[in-house]
């Protein structure tokens, strides 16, 4: 009788453990050589998902995350890939998407002498990462990814774990890792930060709410809907956040807020107290001179780095539902003297007149008719985002995903991301042709993996809120039309449907067609549609 | 009588006249609202050049300034712009491309608040930049731009200058700029270092030389060819280079170095003295153990980054052309016992036989038949680089571009810039149908400005190079094959002519038809050439 065999677990089996015990089991990638060692056989119970382009892999993740409201694990290789991911991680950071990005690099033995492909990784998507490991022996690999994944999921952005092609055949060390197998975060606001915010807002003469993405939970949206009720008080989005909230078919929900100060400090006039929830105070766009508002200002947010440059009397750091939830059991019904006036929709746009023709606004109103309550509709259309937000509230939390600081190529892949990642939701990206360009390779692993995301492509054939900016500045522009560019015929090109809609009755068909059946497609749609420019862009 | 009208000149009027002084005339760009304010009313001389993603944006300036052999102007936009581009950047800087890259920046007034499009600029891309200026503030920004300009020239690669929106209206500072309107540079090499290694060339008994994409310039491909002539010996191209340094149609050119060890030291294991020429000793791609070669080896380049990391028994950091010129004059013919055998080139395949598919080997013998001297070769087809090596020489200086540390979406952009750079050069990218899909939006740009290059795809529907490497790993892949991808759509989609290949026949037609007129051609093509994958890879 012989004993059993001895089999020798390499780093990479170490690695897939870890990996496997935070539920890393998809991973998003671009692969190339220095990866080849840890893909080769990959076990069955990973599954990988490839796209064309590295903003498509970091984006399509990007979507995974928030959608699941777990890490993804992403897969770059060395310079050539992180290089390209760079754009996508940044904003990966700044919509708060907890990523564990590995990242691949020549062999260690030699990499003193810059064989090909090494690259310089470190510092290479400058301070958008939450942590970037280093591992420098092979062996301490797998605790490098164990830290990754508790700081992607602590900060919520992305952690680069760098890692050298020969490491992973490396002898593992039979030795704990040097991270916690979990971690548990504070998730209890404290009470006198609780009591401090209650009293300022119960002597307020005129609250107002103001919300922003980090209160885009279903908790928050619930606790926060009670206490505007109780405050009775209108309820802000603020300018430009990358989801909503609060829900914005609520009678208390007044629409979103200016960019600008001049009119910022309008809207908020006849308050003296702004609560600001799950978001800065406050992101503006164009520059005026002069202070935001007039009232006192309180932030309550779960982001350190949001708090600490607000111009507020007070920021409170803490983790927004319990925060939430505390502030409700301590606000009473406010007795007021008059009920907040209810928001002044724009009446949605009828069908044009014959021979008129469409607008974005005729397709977003057309949209807003038959989409599903609970639709993420992933924004990336800068000439017609405030239209977008007037015609399509956002009913549900993740309802409503754009690119945090407006970085083009997100929603493409973005869509595909959270389909994947909630594969129940219908999702519907909104973007305008030029934003379609910068990721169109995102359709490929839609098609790809079957993937049932609608893109809704409203197609000018230029950069119109570009055109628009130059116009307001009084300028001639530089940058011509792109008027060359069929979006559906790269759709097709990359194997996904797609139609093309030039009146508004096609449009309707076709969106009778699709917008039953969204949360049951397994194959992608794009529709192509011809809109014209036109109107001011005032954000 | 009146004095004459007074007219407050602008950091943006300066900034104008910076450029223009060093023939920065020509901005590739992908704009956003943050560059409204430079670009609005560009004066007439200033040449825009738009590319629907950044990584074409920065590509095409790179091939740009590697044909002109100056710096090209590239503007881009905040994190959105500069983080889609740092893949293309850190290509730039590997390839030695002098770059100016402007990014655009959120207004200077309210940049503490965070404002949306605000951007943490400064290290995004890493150590890649030759320089990185932020002017702290607005009347610095020509001095800044003066001094990009300089670094970017001396070190040859990327200098970034990040400018605040709002500082091109800022009124000008009536004071030199804080940078010198012209520098001059070393381009004498030192006398003794000439003589030392001629000395030891001169004790050599059987020298050879290596030659790297250091040496790609008329002057040096000149006078290395009379050294190796005085020398009689055989002359090798490094491995992975970005470009040829020596005529590769030269009698006593031998091929291209192997990328490892065991076979790099059987190439020259006869040899006791190893001159590199404008290449670090020696790039390699697979690790294996032990020494690159048991010779002496001296190194000769002008990086000294190159120079540094080499294992070489002497390093010489100069000017080449002069260096090369000097060395010749020093080195006196030598008596050798016997000719170096000549090179053995792999005999051009014959037409496939009927039935037979088409392999990467046959396209690049139809083009090695018929391509003029002095095209530009522009490669990207990682699986068949070896082959293209061997069919087709480059016979003119640049006549081989690749991008030098391997990252894709180089070669479509980096053809369209160097045509645009030398409009009377035949340009010829060749590249894989995956390296395509990377910036497949440089076919746009070639379009809508007419830039007559030709885009040869590979098209095997598939990552070639990856499936051979798992191959050779002993493992399956789990990435997929991507059959649903049409590039011929593709690039008809972008408005790029285009044609679908399938057989011998065809594809000779099409080659006849377009290779007498490359030089006179306004508009870009597109061959998408199925080709079918196979063969070992042993770069």
């Amino acid at each position: 009788m012989t004993g059993p065999t001895i089999t020798t677990r390499t780093v990479r089996d170490a690695a897939f453990d870890v990996l496997r015990r935070h539920g890393l089991t998809t991973v998003f990638a671009n692969p190339g050589s220095t990866e080849v060692s840890l893909l080769a056989d990959l076990p069955e119970d990973l599954r990988f998902v490839l796209a064309l382009h590295e903003g498509s892999v970091v984006g399509a993740a990007t979507g995974w995350a928030l959608a699941r409201e777990q890490p993804a694990l992403v897969l770059l290789h060395t310079t050539a890939g992180l290089g390209n991911a760079v754009g996508a991680l940044a904003t990966a950071r700044v919509n708060r998407a907890p990523l564990v990005v590995l990242v691949g690099q020549q062999d260690r033995r030699h990499l003193a002498q810059e064989p090909f492909l090494a690259g310089r990784l470190e510092g290479l998507a400058g301070n958008y990462p939450v942590r970037v490991e280093s591992p420098v022996r092979a062996q301490d690999v797998p605790g490098a990814i164990g830290r990754a994944v508790h700081a992607a999921r602590q900060e919520r952005g992305p952690a680069l774990v760098l890692v050298p092609m020969d490491d992973w055949a490396e002898p593992e060390e039979d030795l704990p890792l040097a991270a916690p197998a979990a971690v548990r975060m504070p998730a209890a606001a404290d009470p006198r930060a609780v009591a401090e915010v209650a009293r300022l807002l119960a002597r307020a003469a005129s609250p107002v709410l103001v919300v922003g993405a980090g209160a885009d939970t279903e908790d928050t949206w619930a606790t926060l809907s009670v206490l505007a009720e109780r405050l009775d008080c209108p309820v802000w989005q603020e300018p430009f956040g990358a989801r909503a909230g609060f829900p914005q078919d609520h009678r208390l929900f007044a629409g979103h807020l200016p960019a600008d100060r001049p009119r910022l400090r309008a809207t908020l006039d006849r308050h003296d107290l702004v609560l600001c929830v799950g978001a800065p105070f406050l992101r503006q766009y164009p520059y005026a001179p002069g202070k935001l508002t007039e009232a006192r200002v309180i932030v309550v947010t779960d982001d350190p780095a949001e708090a600490h440059h607000s111009p507020a009397g007070l920021a409170v750091v803490t983790p927004l539902p319990d925060f939430c939830d505390r502030l409700v059991r301590r606000t009473p019904v406010r007795a007021t003297a008059a009920e907040p006036e209810p928001l002044r929709r724009a009446a949605r746009p009828g069908p044009p007149a014959p021979g008129e023709p469409l607008t974005p606004a005729h397709v977003l109103a057309a949209l807003a008719e038959r989409l599903p309550a609970d639709t993420v509709v992933v924004e990336e259309t800068p000439s017609s985002r405030p239209e977008l937000h007037t015609l399509l509230p956002a009913r549900a939390p993740l309802g409503f995903l754009s690119a945090a600081m407006g970085g083009l190529g997100f929603a493409l892949p973005a869509a595909v991301g959270v389909r994947m990642g909630r594969p129940r939701r219908p999702v519907v990206a909104v973007v305008g042709d030029g934003s379609s360009l910068y990721q169109i390779q995102a359709l490929w692993t839609a098609v790809h993996y079957g993937v049932g995301a609608v893109f809704v492509v409203l197609s000018n054939g230029r950069y119109a809120v570009m055109d628009k900016l130059a116009e307001q500045h009084g300028g001639k522009p530089p940058w011509p039309a792109f008027s060359e560019v069929s979006v559906a015929g790269l759709a097709e090109s990359l194997g996904c449907p797609a139609r093309r809609i030039t009146g508004y009755a096609d449009l309707c068909a076709a969106l009778d067609a699709i917008c039953p059946s969204l949360a049951d497609r397994t194959e992608p749609l794009l529709l192509d549609i011809s809109v014209t420019t036109g109107g001011t862009f005032l954000p």
